[in-house]
């Protein structure tokens, strides 16, 4: 991107970037999730790093889909927005010694990639709609939901066993 | 933060510096608002930028509130997460020319924001019931609703009016 040029021209421009911020962004949370998996103690949130992980490339897969469909080469821009979320999260994650208060950093550090690719896919297909290509917008609706469920499911371990056992 | 130190020993001191985090973040949308409400061309979003930068300064005393409450110094960290998603934000807005495409990038821009928001609240809600301190998780919640709405509302916008105008 420049910074005194105006590169995005049209809404499709505009989605076309956003698209290669989110490839960025799964590539990136795919090399992240491996170290969560290694610093998470309580069993079923290292099962869920390690479902999601699978699912995370996969996710890289299907944006690829979207990049092929819609006839444009895939390619990464840097995002600032998903490296800061991640900082944020190793620095956190190096500041705390206690397994079970650990498990509960490393769940709202998920949970707040989870919400990035939320607000990133929603945007997405709702410009694919817009953009006449219903057929984008599928395959991205796919990936939405996995994240809507991994953040769920990512709640329900945190509340049902993570949280008591760091309060404790 | 110290890299080689352990400086989070308990759920409480997770809970304080999620604290200081959003306190930061909440200031530094605050001071990102009227950037984006000098940018933004249709009327309804400029209005809700309005609203939301009225209540974001509430947020922020709503959250020093929190801190007296709990009987702590209210006090930022840096938050690499918001700066790199405001940094993002910036950073398409500068590349968008045509008002209606800008006007597409700029919800977008602030429904990532909105979600980041959500996500921090909900985290801060569930560990300050589990600290014991639901007085504390009754005045974060009337945050989250706020920014729940705020977010459903920038759907509204896009969906309405602004993303048409954007594709046309």
């Amino acid at each position: 991107m420049g910074l005194f040029t105006s590169d995005i021209k049209t809404l499709d421009d505009l989605f076309v970037h956003q698209l290669k911020d989110i490839y960025y962004a799964e590539k990136r949370i795919t090399n992240a999730l491996p170290d969560m998996i290694s610093k998470a103690s309580n069993a079923q949130l290292k099962q869920g790093f390690e479902k999601h992980l699978a699912e995370t490339k996969n996710h890289v897969k299907r944006v690829e889909e979207v990049f092929r469909m819609h006839g444009v080469k895939a390619d990464t821009i840097q995002c600032p927005a998903i490296d800061g979320i991640i900082e944020e999260a190793d620095d956190v994650a190096s500041d705390v010694a206690d397994k079970p208060v650990l498990d509960a950093a490393l769940i709202a550090a998920a949970q707040a990639v989870e919400h990035y690719e939320m607000t990133r896919y929603g945007t997405l297909i709702a410009w694919a709609k817009k953009l006449g290509r219903p057929d984008c917008a599928s395959v991205l609706q796919q990936n939405l939901d996995e994240e809507k469920a991994a953040d769920q499911k990512l709640t329900q371990v945190a509340e049902s066993a993570v949280n008591q056992k760091a309060a404790a």
